[in-house]
């Protein structure tokens, strides 16, 4: 690791800080050095507060000049909830900016690194390349291709069964695997799940503050922790209302085929009304997407677990195993009835394995 | 690590080079140590060749005397099929023996430890004893139970099947994680599998030492390398000695509930005669514990792998998970038709997950 690199790992520790609360905006972390000193620091906390380089200049201050910035994306160049960040860093006297990757952002997009290379800065752009992306992987996919980045998670036995036949599932995994689940729920824009979850698990879908890791609360106070919006397909307009989920804090979108909304504080209705019977989840994604949703976390039944995967709209699939076996009858952890050859498989890749309690993490990408 | 843990590891390490050849023997190793130099070093390769102690002894010669022995199990002090270990060790005059653990084998069973004792040696007993353990976990269950370690080889895709519908299931895992099933069946005293897998996916059940991992072949050459007793469950009398199996090099055991023999090379009969319609699984682990089989490693389908589970007669999982997803109408892992409530779930504990290929091998232990 040279000290491009070293300096930029900083700036991303720096940026995850964000990893709760700057939806949808991307994390963003920013190190000013100068003679091998850290002189100025700073993270993007929330949509409408000032940008991480921003925080940092104004710690640096006059120091800035001639010193080096390390950026994780690219400063932005135009003006937004904020004037542009390159504007800045030339005014600021800055000599050479570190940047780890380019913003895809059509209103940046180079025109953030153009602004600073016309102003005689030394650019240099792509240091810690992949780790820039993994710390932004919803703002990055949704701005190439219009669609949030998909998790899907699912918990199982280690024969791939979410329940008994009887429809017994609680609990399979231990009560550390769901307090793990916080965590990711707390990062994601939404919670994508079904009227069939919420109205037979009467499941709340929110965070819970208590749950969240130790780790997490030491740094989060609760007020920054986000209820991410809870978006729920109901495409027979089965939902009352009284479910638990109306109760709870934060919004929640209800995704029906015509125009039946449900009138309740922070609920909302989107009409996805596509020619056939159950909800299009490529125009809901789209949907979701133009609303600004960059990332969904998806907890759900084998059905929808399924249909996402069968029409490959999952981009990682986060896996629970409990160390059991629950037999032939219990019930199935995804249901693909189109799949009748071994070749056709959907294929991931196994990306992290990590032991969370009692119970296995197992992370995969889509292959 | 203190000096006498860091000597037991390397007798430890030493032991394990006879791991595919010792059965129905455990696995041991032996170093001698004088001045801090190791002076003899020793494993048991094969029943009928010397013990660990022998060779170390050998090695050492005259300087054994007032050195210090380094031994995973405790020395045998009965006339085997080789003359008394611990006889040898006073004869040497070494000083002081440090063992991993006592023998459970009643021939043995602290009498080894005594006679070093009764001869003015100093004895320490239990260093390392867990890592002792684990090489030799066939050997010690049969000793203390009458019936042989039982491991059951599983490989499935995420969602725990382990073939279409249809029946295709070439192949669910990579060729990487199919080697590193040899290396495990050549460390097995038996491979236990059922009619239909010898039948209908024409399985040779061989140790095929091309297949074998390059850091083992590096090590052993082919004439070291057993093949392990296939012990073949036919409660109908279906084989007919036509099977591919029946041509393979080593034993073939046919399991039957009455005596018709299948008249071929190397092939044998036992006879299981309970009063029920199924092979009584208990009584086979018995009769294949008197007939010194310390190790069973089982590869067959669910309905085998369902029964050894429902019986509790499983010690180890070894499930290869394929990084895909197979659907609702894929077949199951284990046939479980006993099993009707999540808190009567067998259970197991994660012991280790590696990357095997693009596959992950997991091992968890009955809990």
């Amino acid at each position: 690791m040279d000290k491009d690199q070293f300096y930029m790992q900083q700036a991303i520790e720096l940026a995850k800080l964000g990893r709760f609360t700057t939806t949808p905006n991307p994390n963003v972390g920013c190190i000013i050095v100068k003679n091998d000193q850290i002189i100025g620091k700073g993270f993007h906390l929330k949509a409408g507060l000032p940008h991480a380089e921003v925080y940092a200049l104004k710690m640096a201050g006059d120091a800035a000049k001639d010193a080096t910035a390390y950026v994780t994306l690219e400063p932005c160049s135009h003006y937004g909830r904020t004037p542009p960040c390159a504007d800045a860093l030339v005014r600021s006297g800055i000599k050479r900016v570190v940047i780890a990757m380019q913003d895809p952002n059509p209103n940046v997009a180079g025109k953030g690194i153009k602004r600073l290379k016309d102003a005689g800065i030394e650019v240099m752009v792509g240091v810690l390349n992949e780790q820039a992306e993994a710390i932004n992987k919803g703002f990055l996919k949704c701005m190439r291709t219009g669609k949030p980045y998909v998790q899907l998670k699912l918990a199982a036995s280690l024969d791939g069964k979410i329940a008994m036949a009887s429809g017994e599932s609680k609990w399979i995994t231990s009560s550390v695997a769901r307090q793990d689940v916080q965590q990711y729920r707390a990062q994601a824009s939404c919670i994508l799940s079904t009227r069939a979850t919420v109205q037979e698990d009467n499941a709340s879908l929110t965070v819970r503050y208590d749950e969240l890791p130790d780790e997490i609360r030491k740094i989060y106070p609760q007020e920054n922790i986000r209820q991410p919006i809870r978006v729920i397909i109901d495409s027979q307009n089965r939902l009352t209302g009284n479910e638990n989920i109306f109760s709870q804090s934060g919004e929640t979108w209800i995704v029906r085929k015509q125009n039946i909304p449900i009138i309740k504080p922070n609920t909302k209705l989107i009409i996805e009304s596509s020619a056939q019977n159950q909800i299009d989840l490529v125009e809901l994604l789209t949907e979701l997407g133009k609303n600004q949703i960059n990332s969904v976390w998806v907890e759900a039944g084998a059905h929808l677990a399924g249909a996402l995967i069968e029409q490959d709209l999952v981009d990682e699939l986060i896996i629970y195993y409990a160390p059991k076996l629950l037999g032939h009858n219990a019930k199935d952890l995804c249901v693909l009835p189109n799949l009748t050859k071994l070749s056709l498989a959907p294929q991931f890749q196994f990306e992290s394995v990590v032991a969370v309690g009692d119970d296995l993490r197992i992370i995969l990408k889509r292959k």
